[in-house]
């Protein structure tokens, strides 16, 4: 097949990291006799440095006439980078949320799991890590407080900010079937998570959802309050298949639980729309600290691009490919330095991608 | 001294647990020669089978005029209780709501800490738990996405669904005030939680903060994203002192920060106005599954009820015998059954009562 894939490797880490995941790309093209074209944009710092804007309409279309975008990690240090003297929404990651709406990309899924090998680093007891854990949350991603109206006005001579959370019936609807959708490929429970004795977007959320479940009957679904949810991911992460849920508190438990894995480093991320077309990257941030250093873990991108192939391009035999060459090089112990442990071999951005091509 | 003491022993394990704190204030009145006047109210779901009401005017004008409120704990199971076949805001938690705005307790403090004899129930790893941790989430109570206007209207044939952020300058000037000098009091650290990168209330929330912490030089100010928070609250809790945070987000927060302790039902929480009035509550909920069963902890309560003593009365002296109290007997063993291991003592909730007052 022939596949036309934007690029946006971003800063910080993006770009050392994306690097490697298009050495993995290749690798598979070549052996599974693919064609990727590979289309660079700029978004974030690096296209505010280059245009003065975190992202073009150019760039915007450009991404729209391919057929996936892969994504490397976007913004810089908040308190020294220059960028955060910017307006907000001139700064990098406007760019993000720019891309996000223009490009439809309502549903995000953020998979969250323990990787057995890894569990030493998972912040929880043992007790807890040996029963491993492997959800998914599945995050609205284009409406709710991200996107609806913003106002700082004054009022009786103080500034006063409103924010407002807005969702209709349908825009709940198309992310709730996604969440059953991957439920019934899954271990079919929904946790459905939300505000519902405080909101009325919650109210709704929850009457959609519960409308969504009849259309699933094998999916057992259980209404759980945000509260309560940030609770219960410490207390019992196992509980958990799919977490369904809007965008802001989507944003806090997706990363909760990417902390709960004790592994960041190594959990990609999809962001779709109701056809094929989608964005990927890892979980984690651009890190601008280890940025340039060769020193990143690339996992997480190499996955997002496994993801890709999956997702977008229905190349299941490759996804899995890739996702069975970095199990067995962690197996073999190799690591980066943000999950190496004594015993372990330490290995390099680049190091890690050219072993997981070679076990490819 | 003379008080009055408004009591609001709610539903579930609230009555029993109350009973115990109670219990304990008496004990303090006789050994401190102070009076203590009590007046039951109801709220919640006993208020809405007394009443049809969570919470009635009569009900708020004698919190009113009382010194102080303590509050056991309201609502029932959310899928089998009746209660929750009402309309939201006729529903339990609404007249928790209602007596936030009605007494304008705009500040919420919720200490969060590990308990050193306790550490063994925490669900973090002992190389964290090792550390210990200690530290009081300071949360906006009567703005934000709670109290703005709450819609749901028809909309091109379908239902949309709008809840508003709303926070004023001098709303957030109050709370950021009260956090500082709790800061003042304690580790002198202030992390201001918002997400600036998304919304006009959080950047209102950092401007009027930053403007805030001039007044305190002494303490140091960080600023980190709700979605960070979240992360750190599992990876190092070591690291907050005071949490200053609005209405949702010190929500989730909060609640993640009492799990993380492992010892949710050793918590208690003070809502507070600019005087000293306040209403005092333990963290947990009203547990209606063991309710009526004497088993409930009640520490949580009488540390509640510790906290009226020390911040609604200004007596320190008695606040600390309390504490000290139920520090002697969780050092010499005596458990109710959610801290019980084995070679505790395991004892019931009008026992633990009973050894508190006994210790003092
Ligand atoms: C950068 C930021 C705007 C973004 C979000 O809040 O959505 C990020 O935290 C994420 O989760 O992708
Ligand atoms: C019961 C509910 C409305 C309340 C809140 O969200 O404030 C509770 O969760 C709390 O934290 O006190």
């Amino acid at each position: 097949m022939e596949k036309n894939i934007t690029v946006i490797k971003g800063d910080g880490i993006g770009p050392e990291v994306v690097n490697e995941a298009i050495k993995v790309l290749d690798a598979v093209a070549k052996k599974y006799h693919h064609t990727f074209h590979y289309t660079d944009i700029l978004m974030g710092g690096c296209s505010i440095d280059a245009y003065g804007v975190p992202l073009t309409d150019e760039a915007i279309a450009t991404a729209q006439s391919g057929d996936a975008v892969l994504l490397g990690s976007i913004g810089g240090n908040t308190t020294t980078s220059p960028w955060y003297k910017l307006p907000p929404d001139h700064r990098p990651e406007a760019g993000l949320l720019k891309i996000r709406k223009a490009l439809g990309l309502f549903a995000n899924l953020r998979p969250a799991y323990l990787y057995p090998e890894l569990a030493e680093a998972c912040p929880l007891k043992e007790s807890t890590s040996a029963k491993g854990f492997d959800m998914v949350i599945v995050r609205e991603l284009t409406g709710g407080l991200y996107f609806g109206e913003h106002t700082t006005k004054e009022i009786n001579g103080e500034l006063v900010a409103h924010d407002n959370l807005v969702y209709s019936e349908s825009e709940i609807r198309r992310i709730a079937k996604r969440g059953f959708e991957i439920a019934m490929k899954r271990r079919k429970k929904v946790t459905s998570v939300d505000k519902a004795n405080v909101l009325d977007s919650s109210r709704l959320w929850r009457k959609v959802v519960s409308e969504v479940a009849q259309d699933y009957p094998e999916v057992e679904v259980e209404n759980m309050l945000v509260d309560n949810a940030a609770m219960q991911l410490v207390k019992d992460p196992a509980q958990f298949d799919v977490v369904l849920t809007e965008n802001m508190f989507g944003d806090i438990l997706s990363d909760e639980a990417s902390m709960v894995t004790g592994s960041i480093g190594m959990l990609a991320s999809a962001s779709l729309r109701a056809d094929s077309f989608g964005m990927y990257e890892p979980s984690g941030g651009s890190a601008p600290d280890i940025a340039g250093k060769n020193i990143a873990n690339p996992i997480a991108q190499i996955l997002s691009a496994a993801m890709m192939l999956r997702y977008s391009f229905n190349m299941d035999e490759e996804a899995d490919a890739i996702e069975a060459a970095i199990k067995q090089v962690i197996a073999e112990g190799y690591r980066t330095f943000d999950i190496y442990k004594e015993g372990n071999h330490k290995v390099s951005t680049s190091e890690m991608g050219d072993l997981i091509v070679n076990r490819l």
